[in-house]
């Protein structure tokens, strides 16, 4: 493992890497069992391995913990062995997905346990961040603002276009500098907007994507979880009880008690001492097949092709397949993926629409393809 | 077996179904253990079932003949047992394919050492012809007039486009009728034209598509071989004798002798006494993927489906699993073929360049998708 960071790893951050996701978007490739986070959609390695070897030099692999499903803790698990990236890295299962304030909060309870000065980075493992150093830089410099003043930080994206698929943080007046970045007041969260709305953020030139990526002190969300979700503060304590007693079944109960709540719309717009951070890196949520046409290496046609494809004649497509030989023949703006018993093939611009077809899987009862 | 012709069967009328085709442009359906006649691309049934059920009721199925390479065989008589329309029929093994002069050569021999006054009726077992009844009267005036005048009869497809992928046929004066037929003199046969040329064929009226299919008096067929291709006369007797005596080997020898000419450029171009008979039925050689879309049942969007296929937002598509889901979403004029271990998308318009990719695949050495 390779130091990327310049400078030391800071003694209490501990990584949480949010691996819940179903992931709908990616089929067929994507199925219940195999998560975005689980594919090799953008290079050689999955995106949560990529996800941990962004860490590496920088959080030790012991204070990594990934969290994902019970259903899906066994694949996280083979994904990671084998000295890889993700080896050494610790998978915390939870019951049943109770969205993120639940996944983050039982993180922190556990790293709290652990540490009394336990700082955490929550970092979806869906997501492609580059380069490591840039997010290193940023997360040293968020851990020493949440160590020094016990804020919340997030990390904002600068958008580069009127997106409306994400929630957007409106920045507030500087409050502080770490490491050479400004730190920012947060006035607000709000939510995925209209395109008029979106289209006067980025004019206005004071709303980041909201990127999902945050560093605060373990305490401090607990803290803000116990005043904003009460319910939740008591049921991840007694979660975290049962897990260290051993005791699955009252584990499985309490924490399926917790209701579906995210930490943005639960904690984040509630909470004062809120902070952020303008992302140094370039960030993608990889939000569907598409996305692998900005990520991954393209030829000279705009081609992005993996596995056992020919294409003749054929431009500006995305084409995996994880199984068949694939051929494409004079076709152009094409996402073409192939499994061994599913096929896909989508106007780019469509992508997003996946989901219907993985809808009508579910509505026809095609339980095997889903 | 319910009768479908309007007249009484011609006693002596035989049929020869050519069903040797290899048919990569039908890839990745087609692979050379299962060529284009025994797919079922256009109706439930295969292209070479649709070709012996048109002659329900017409010629018996004791009389009909399907020639076919050694290889294919196999899977020809399979595709004909089972009660359907092709009990009954004997399949005509060639030891190896040696072009249509020998093909046709080879199963007039054998219908004229059954019965010298055989009539032969040459029918592709690729083409869709419809419907079945005016087939039959073509083919039971054709008869009459190759067994009145010995003449060689000749169907001629009127064009409705200036086609430039068949040879065509130039038409001269009417020299006889019967069953309600013109019947023309053959003047020339011209290959495979340019688009001017077919663009002036079309508007001349004088030149018809040549339909590959043909009814002659099996000994007149052979006197014409002897004629101008005498090895192959020689060749094509020694043959039927090999095959009478079950010598294999001997078989195998004598038609591998046999240089590769077509029955069109050894014999029809050469011989005298040709007619044509403009076919009254609509005729389609189903020669590529495209062909699919006008033969088959479309759906309101234009959409030929069949096997497992969900489309979602589609136009004017064939798409064909023999075996995996295909999902198609937001697309238009493609052509989508899955099987078990391949994946075709390509626009319809290049359907014929099919075959680029089957000689890439042979190029790269990967004969288990051919």
């Amino acid at each position: 493992m390779g130091a990327k960071g310049e400078g030391p790893m800071p003694e209490h951050l501990y990584a949480a890497i949010l691996a819940g996701g179903g992931g709908t978007r990616f089929w067929p490739l994507s199925r219940r069992a195999r998560p975005k986070q689980l594919l090799r959609v953008v290079g050689k390695r999955t995106l949560l391995e990529e996800t941990c070897a962004r860490l590496a030099g920088f959080v030790p692999p012991g204070r990594v913990l990934v969290v994902t499903g019970a259903d899906q803790a066994a694949s996280t698990r083979e994904a990671l062995v084998g000295g890889g990236s993700g080896a050494g890295v610790e998978v915390l299962a939870e019951p049943e997905g109770r969205d993120t304030a639940a996944a983050i909060g039982f993180a922190a309870e556990v790293l709290r346990r652990r540490d009394r000065e336990a700082v955490m980075a929550v970092l979806p493992a869906d997501h492609v961040v580059r380069p490591a150093e840039q997010l290193q830089a940023a997360l040293a410099a968020a851990c020493d603002v949440a160590e020094r003043t016990g804020a919340l930080i997030t990390f904002g994206i600068p958008p580069d276009r009127p997106a409306t698929g994400y929630g957007y943080i409106h920045r507030g007046k500087k409050i502080d500098e770490a490491g050479g970045f400004d730190v920012y007041r947060v006035r607000r969260f709000v939510e995925k907007p209209d395109l008029a709305t979106a289209e006067a953020y980025l004019e206005g030139g004071e709303h980041d994507w909201n990127s999902g990526m945050f560093v605060w002190r373990a305490a401090r969300i607990l803290e803000e979880i116990k005043k904003h979700l009460p319910a939740h503060a008591k049921a991840i304590a007694e979660s975290v009880d049962a897990l260290e007693a051993g005791d699955a079944a009252k584990l499985a109960k309490v924490y399926a008690s917790m209701k579906k709540v995210s930490i943005d719309f639960g904690v984040m717009e509630k909470a004062k001492e809120v902070a952020a951070i303008r992302a140094p890196f370039a960030w993608d949520d990889v939000g569907a097949w598409g996305a692998v046409a900005r990520l991954a290496e393209t030829d000279a046609d705009g081609l992005a092709a993996s596995g056992d494809v020919i294409a003749i004649d054929t431009r500006d497509c995305v084409i995996h397949s994880a199984g068949p030989l694939v051929t494409a023949l004079g076709v152009r703006d094409l996402v073409i993926v192939a499994t061994e018993d599913a096929v896909l093939v989508c106007d780019r611009s469509r992508d997003e629409d996946v989901r219907r077809v993985v809808e009508r899987l579910r509505e026809e009862g095609r339980e095997e393809l889903l």
